[in-house]
């Protein structure tokens, strides 16, 4: 094994710096897939990718979609295993941008007091981990001429919209995108030191609702009393969505949910999850979730139910005494174990509904939906895999729970019959979907090296 | 009294187009008082305020404050009654701008199947109000050379942004300012057809609340469950803050609220209240207020709690699974009777916090606050106002309470022991404070013709 890939990891050590340009120049364009106005630098992410992967000698190309385009491109070995690399080229929006200390699309190498790291919106999410793995495509071309594995990309660009476009493309692309296992990097470590394979993923249900009241904002002087307020019967239905013990009182919505099996809780009790740090880097100490619950069984095993936006009335400076027309509110579930998502959004409209009173209407905005994924860990690449991971990292990788959605990797089973196996290198405190996200460059660096081992130990496996 | 004020109302109907001119330049500056961005703006309509009383002959000029100007004039007879004209020249924000059908600061004449409007923001509230009253001044004064009663003029830009000026400026201007009267030009109509002495007034109570949570915005995946929403804990407050019944559960709101004499129930039963008309009329049909209340005294009589604006995390377009580091609202009380708004934004303030959890903390900031105003009814000047105004109108004068808070009334008894005559003609469809704001040139029209009298029949009272 030494002989085929120590020059692999000697190139990539060597090509560090070329690679972290090729980042910046994809990090430069403000590829926020959410918004209309993003609508032209998304796609030019694209364009990048696809020029990135034809010049490494895949047969890259744009595939167009009812939204953002997917990029497709396939090469690497006739014989072998065949994997299926996803990724996704899109970012989150960087409101509030006044909370930036840099230009989200200006990325910069910073020195901290953790080391290095290249801050920008998507620097860790996902752009920064996506190309790890084109980097260790990239050194194992130049040192070996051509790849131990066939290989198929997927690169989306709607993940962080909700990803309208990926099931209508799977499904029209079944046969071209079927591979023997996906290898997906939009995942963690489980710290600085120990790597994870994730193998648990909670599902996502997104829903705005938006209150209808009054036929035009009022004077709450004139009005106020006499006429019913959208705002109040909006928190009022938001504040009814979490008992005085911290579950969500939406009827039915425990029914899935299973209990962790011993030998996983045990396993998850032995990292040493560290509650009052994971909380105390964010301002907070006390978990938030169902009482009885660890914090990491709130974030990786429990359903949640979070208000992500919210408004009504006058919002600007100073004050205005209105007593507005409408009041919305953008709710997102987090979903475990056999929770059905559908089933749960007509539970939660009913709940809705049975709370607005005769003189106001709800609308509703669907705004996707998800189940929780839990992975079939017996394919041998996953034990090739950790081992590899095992080889580059100071502590040995374990098998984890993840609190995110990565809905692929549930699209990936149901549609193109294919297992999973997900692996990313991001740190808690990277900010992902907040001011100045970053990544660090440890974990750019190993994380090339990382695929580069994974790709020797699969083809091998 | 005919030979003195009939050759007045037929100069103010022959004035009518240019009187209307004027309003309009006066319409065209966006003087938004609230909004730090306009602060010229308000400082050009004090300049052209002043500039008009100047030409009709009083003695002028712009009072700086530690906020927006008051333009302060003086002039009239040297003998008989003094009178204190009252007005404000700022206006509300206009947002929701996308909802106005033309710009709100180019006014329209319309004609609308009610008869003809002028559209613009202020038309109603207050700028086309205070204008009636200099109308009718400057046709008295076309006429007759000179008028028949001392007059003071104090013309506020600080009234839709709390009047933060307005206390310190009169303590400290109580022997410029101090008249037998004031009479305050910013209520409406009873209905079309009858006009109001309003005699009851609404006070006022602005709290904004800020409920911060964690250190930043984060992600509802990676933290959703452990971490607490400021979200969440804002909705669970505000919804407390009514119960079932529609009451206010603040404790102690509801012990300096009185019953209405029976004698001011029996005339106000008498005015023939349409209730389904006025909610009718804004697409609603239940009164929103405290059960067993008639909707007439829920927005003349009784106290009420409303959310004017909201805002927490993401609130753009699509949806971002944020989980925000904070949430705010701005929350109004309308005070009646003797409720001390001091007493109940700490009592808010206590009931507030003893809602915050653990992991969050709460920030207020102070919007004002003024008590309600009952004026008292025995000065004859409101027996001949009453008497001028059945003159003009088709249906008799009649007294009124109104929902709004006019606290400059309460002001001027307090500090310049002076009560207040609150006379305006606006109608409830004026849309104030809400986009297509507009005032009725009928208003505008017979609100001059009713100073006259009203001028004429205060300085024989």
């Amino acid at each position: 094994m030494t002989a085929t890939i120590t020059p692999v990891l000697d190139q990539i050590d060597r090509d560090l710096p070329q690679a972290l340009e090729r980042l910046s120049a994809l990090l430069r364009i403000p590829s926020i897939s959410t918004d209309p106005a993003h609508t032209g630098d998304v796609d030019k992410a694209a364009d990048w990718l696809v020029a990135e992967l034809n010049a490494l000698g895949f047969s890259a190309r744009k595939d167009a979609t009812s939204g953002h385009p997917m990029v497709v491109a396939q090469g690497g070995a006739a014989e072998g295993p065949h994997l299926l690399f996803y990724g996704h080229y899109d970012v989150q929006p960087v409101d509030p941008l006044d909370l930036w200390e840099s230009d989200p699309f200006d990325p910069q190498i910073q020195d901290t007091p953790k080391g290095r790291v290249i801050r920008a919106r998507g620097a860790s999410d996902d752009k920064g981990q996506l190309m790890t793995f084109v980097e260790a495509c990239r050194a194992w071309l130049a040192v070996h001429g051509s790849l131990p594995v066939k290989l198929t990309f997927c690169l989306e660009g709607e993940e962080e919209s909700g990803s309208p476009s990926l099931v209508p493309y799977l499904e029209a692309n079944r046969d071209a995108l079927r591979a023997d296992l996906a290898l997906i990097c939009d995942t963690g470590l489980f710290d600085a030191q120990t790597p994870g394979i994730t193998t648990m993923l909670r599902g996502l249900l997104g829903e705005e609702i938006t209150i209808h009241g009054p036929a035009r904002d009022l004077h709450s002087g004139s009005f106020g009393g006499a006429a019913m307020n959208p705002a109040r019967v909006l928190t009022r239905i938001l504040a009814d969505l979490h008992d005085d013990q911290g579950g969500v009182t939406v009827p039915g919505f425990y029914d899935d949910v299973p209990e962790i099996p011993d030998e996983l809780r045990a396993q998850w009790d032995g990292l040493g999850f560290d509650a009052d740090d994971f909380l105390g880097r964010v301002g907070l100490s006390v978990p938030a979730g169902e009482k009885g619950r660890t914090a990491l069984e709130m974030i990786w095993a429990r359903p949640t139910c979070e208000i992500n936006g919210m408004i009504s009335g006058y919002t600007g400076a100073g004050f205005k005494t209105v007593l507005p027309a409408q009041a919305s509110a953008k709710v997102s579930f987090r979903l475990v174990g056999q929770q059905d998502p559908h089933k749960l959004r007509k539970a939660f409209r009913e709940f809705v509904r049975a709370r607005v009173p005769a003189d106001c209407r709800v609308e509703f905005h669907d705004h996707g939906a998800s189940p929780a994924s839990v992975m079939e860990t017996s394919h041998p690449a996953f034990e090739a895999a950790r081992a590899a991971l095992t080889d580059e990292w100071p502590k040995p990788a374990a098998f984890v729970g993840a609190g995110g959605s990565i809905p692929i990797a549930g699209y990936f089973k149901s549609i193109l019959g294919m297992d999973s196996m997900l692996i990313g290198f991001a740190k808690d405190d990277d900010q992902i979907h907040s001011p100045n996200e970053k990544y660090d460059l440890d974990s750019f660096h190993r994380g090339i090296r990382s695929w580069a081992r994974i790709l020797d130990a699969v083809s091998k496996a």
